[in-house]
């Protein structure tokens, strides 16, 4: 299959098109400073992706961010971030994809397991990825051309608490995670939430 | 308890009013266009309102807006809605509440089941109910001097069904929903999402 993924030069993304190459998956690496440019916060540069590559079967974003701090520092800048960027922009995505998709392709999106398992710091986050969730399950009942669009919830990646000096134990590697990526795209799922906890 | 329910002329709303009075509860009726005027889409009118009111031990909110309709007919406007009206509208009213209400109160929210229970037509109000249910999981978790947030996620309501044509038996009388509320109101609970469908 001929895969986009969005924030293929992140922790997660990278892991997500080394496994999708290792399946023999022709990747399309886009980020928002790489070769094949996209912002997810920009609706135009986002059709722009999709006109200039042709004949994609799956679109994965492993891109965009979300404000984690203390509920009582949380400012409306903050919550805005998350809205514009790892929410709206992946919706964006999906509604733009829905319309260049091949038939019978597919939608992965990220949320985070902070949707259903919050802990302190993490409204403003908490509130994206369950709303992810909820956009996700709904979109899914309405996809023309058997499309399908799945999110995944990752934890904390390992590599992410040990760059933060947090305790590792709490996360999974993103080779791991990233697992639940190449399972979405291949599968024939819809509208499902994957935890790539349950997986590995 | 002093309790000021905001959307308190809604078919929820006057449900909820009602029940609370029932109870013996002091209740504020707040709306967009009563005599207690609140509009939940600015935030300087939620502070008016704390301002106005004192010595307030709960707040309830039956307000908010958000686009139902298909999802390939979904403008950004329609997404814009929901976001800036039942989704942050409710945030920014948890957030100001927090510093008003008096010790041990609590915060009770409005999303709807289709966070967890979509149906054609829901994506956009999927999407931000689901986020309520998010933000309200763990924010509660940093909340301080005791106070607790709920948030009630009701089906349809009956009213609501009749008035468009619709399958009544797939509803909930709203005088039923409110006990929901009421429950949340009086009870000890904390980052709980209510299904008035369990309670009564």
């Amino acid at each position: 299959m001929k895969v986009i993924v969005i924030g293929a030069t992140g922790t997660i993304g990278t892991e997500v098109a080394k496994a999708l190459i290792a399946k023999r998956h022709a990747v399309v690496a886009a980020s928002r400073h790489g070769e094949v440019k996209v912002d997810l916060e920009d609706a135009a540069s986002i059709r722009g992706l999709f006109d200039a590559v042709h004949d994609v079967d799956a679109v994965v974003c492993c891109a965009g961010d979300a404000a984690f701090k203390p509920f009582a520092e949380l400012v409306d800048a903050d919550y805005a971030l998350g809205l514009r960027s790892k929410l709206m922009g992946q919706v964006t995505l999906a509604r733009i994809a829905k319309d260049h998709l091949r038939d019978g392709g597919s939608i992965t999106l990220t949320a985070g397991i902070l949707a259903r398992e919050p802990m302190v710091g993490s409204a403003g986050v908490s509130l994206v990825n369950a709303g992810l969730e909820g956009f996700t399950r709904a979109a899914a009942l309405e996809l023309p051309r058997r499309l399908r669009i799945n999110v995944v919830s990752p934890p904390w990646v390992t590599e992410t608490l040990i760059k933060f000096g947090m305790d590792r134990t709490l996360g999974q590697p993103a080779a791991d995670v990233a697992k639940a990526y190449v399972a979405a795209v291949e599968g024939t799922q819809r509208g499902q939430v994957l935890d790539p906890r349950r997986l590995s």
